[in-house]
C-alpha cells in the first residue's frame, strides 16, 4: 500500500500508515520534537500550519495562496489552493518573510510604514516587503520564534485569520 | 500573393486570404475555439483584443502601449502605436499582469493600495504590479478569466477605455 | 476530529476523513478531474506529485527541496525536507519553472547550454533557469503538459530520480 | 463593418478596410515611410516583420515566440503563436535587443563569448543577452539598422530562418 509523505494523523485509524513504519512522519515528528523546544519549525509542523490555515480558508469560503518559512526566513512549505490569486503567490511568501524579518505580524509593520511614519517606504528593503497583515510569526510553546506564516488571497482581514489559524497550531494544547 | 499572420477577417471578402488555406488564422480559430469555452486566450483571440484597444486608442487620437497575457500571466501579444511613450512598454506589460495575477481592473487594487488603506505599498511584490487603471481581466463568455490587457500610455482614463474596449470583444455578440 | 487539507487517501479507512466530508479533498479531487484530462494541475494532483517524490527522496535517504509548478509556471507546491540545502529552494523552483518553460526535462537543456553548444548560456534568460538535471514536465494521460516539478537536494542523478517518481504518479495506472 | 489594427493589406481587396478610410494602416504606412529612408520601425512595418516570420514558421511546423524591437531596442510588437514555450517569451525578446544592441547577428556574439573567446560571457551585461542564433538587425533598403527581430521555439537553425525571413521583408523589393 502506498503512503504519502504529507500524510498527517488525524486518529488512530492513521498511526500506521507512512510507509508502514508504525507511525506518520508527522507523529514521528510530533514525537521527537516538540513544539515547545523545537528552535527551528521542522516540515511536519509546517505542513500542520499550512493545513490549518487552509482548513481555516475552506471555512471562509476563500481560496489562498499560504507559506510558511522556517528560523532563518527560507521558505520550508507553500501550497496555492485551486483558483487562488496567482499575484499571492510572492505576497504570500514575502508576508512570511517579513514577519520572521520582524518577528512581527505583517499589519503592525503597515501601521508604522505610512507617510510620515518611523518606517516610511520600508517595502523596498530586503528585495520587497509585504506589510499589510496576513504574516504572523510561528512560536514554540515557550514563546521562541521559530518561523513565520504568510497568507494571501482574500481581505487582509480574512487573510491574517487563516495565518492566525495556522500559528494557533503550534501553541495549542 | 503574400499573406499575414495576423489579418484578421473583417469581411467575407477576406475569408480566403490566409495562407489560401480558404479560411484566416483567425476565423479559423474562431471556428475551433469558442471564447464562451476557451480557458486560455489563443493568439487568434489576443490579437483581436490588441485590435480593438488600437482601434478605441486611435478614435481618442491616443497612442497606446498594448499587452495581453494569457491564463497564467505571461505575454501573449504586445504592440506600441507610432509614438506612444517607451515607459508605457513596461507598464503595459505590468498592468496585464496585475490584472491577471488579481482577476480584477488595476485601477480597483489602486484604491486599496494608497496610504492607510489595506493594501500600502502592494506595488512592491511580484516584480512590480502597477495599481492604476489601465489594466482589465480578459473573460471568455461563461465568465472565466483568460488571460488580461494592459493599456499605457495616455491618461489613466483613456488607458482604461481602451483595455475596456479591448476585452469587450470577447464578450460581444 | 480535526481534518488535514494535505491529507491525501491511501486506502478506504481513509475516505470519511476530511472535514467530515465524506472523503477528503484529493478524493474529490480525484474524482472532478482525472489527470487525464486535466489541462493545469490542481492542489491534490501537486500534492501527490510532490509527495511521490519526496518518498522516493526518503527511500534514496536524501534531503530535497521539492517545486511543483502549473501550466501557467507558477508555484503550486513546495516543500522543504528537513536538512535540505537552503540554496536549493531556488533551485528546485527554478527547475519547475525551467521543466515546465520548455516542456522537457532540465538536464536536455543543459545538454544543449554547454560552451560550443547552440543554446550556450541560456540559463541568463526568464530571471535565471536551471538546465542541470531535476525538473521534469508533468503530463495528463494525454500527454499534455499542465505543469513540472523541480527537485534539488542531492546528486543530479538523485535529482531527476525524485522529479521523475514525481511525475509517475499522474500518468501511473 | 469593424475594422483591426494590424489588418494588412495583401492585395487590391484590401485597400479599403481599415476604418473606412480608404486604406489600411500599413498601407498608409507604406505610403509615408519607405523602408528606403525610414530610421526607425514603424509598427505598421514591424508588424509586417513579425507576420513575415510567423508565415515562415507556419511552413516549417513551429511554434513560435516573436519580439520586434525597434531602434532604441525598445519593444514593438510581440506574439506568442499557440503552444510555443513559454520561456521563449523572454529569450525572443532578448535575441532582439542583442541584435540591435551590436547591430550584428545574435549567432555572430555567440560565436566570439565562449570560454578563451573575446567577449566570454557577455550574456550577463545587460540585464542578460542571447548569443545563439534567432536573432537579427532589422535594416531598411539604404542599409541602416532601424530595429531587430528576435525569434524563439525550436532549433536555433529553425529560429534564425523565421527570423531572417521576418528581416527580409523589409528590403525585399
Amino acid at each position: 500500500m502506498k503512503r504519502t509523505y504529507f500524510a498527517i494523523a488525524a486518529g488512530a485509524a492513521l498511526v500506521s500508515l507512512f510507509y508502514g513504519a508504525g507511525t506518520t512522519a508527522v507523529n514521528a515528528a510530533d514525537q521527537k520534537a516538540e513544539p515547545a523546544t523545537m528552535m527551528d519549525i521542522d516540515l511536519a509542523h509546517a505542513v500542520k500550519v499550512a493545513n490549518a490555515a487552509a482548513a481555516k480558508s475552506e471555512t471562509l469560503k476563500c481560496r489562498m495562496d499560504i507559506a510558511v518559512v522556517d528560523a532563518g526566513g527560507n521558505l520550508k512549505t507553500f501550497m496555492r489552493q485551486d483558483g487562488a490569486w496567482l499575484g499571492s503567490i510572492d505576497i504570500a511568501i514575502k508576508k512570511a518573510k517579513t514577519a520572521r524579518y520582524f518577528d512581527m505580524n505583517t499589519g503592525k509593520i503597515g501601521e508604522l510604514s505610512q507617510p510620515g511614519k518611523p518606517l516610511y517606504n520600508i517595502e523596498v528593503s530586503n528585495g520587497g516587503l509585504i506589510t499589510f497583515p496576513g504574516g504572523v510569526p510561528l512560536k514554540n510553546a515557550a514563546g521562541d520564534v521559530i518561523g513565520a506564516i504568510g497568507v494571501s488571497g482574500s481581505s487582509v482581514e480574512n487573510d491574517h485569520a487563516c495565518a492566525e489559524a495556522g500559528a494557533a497550531v503550534l501553541t495549542a494544547k
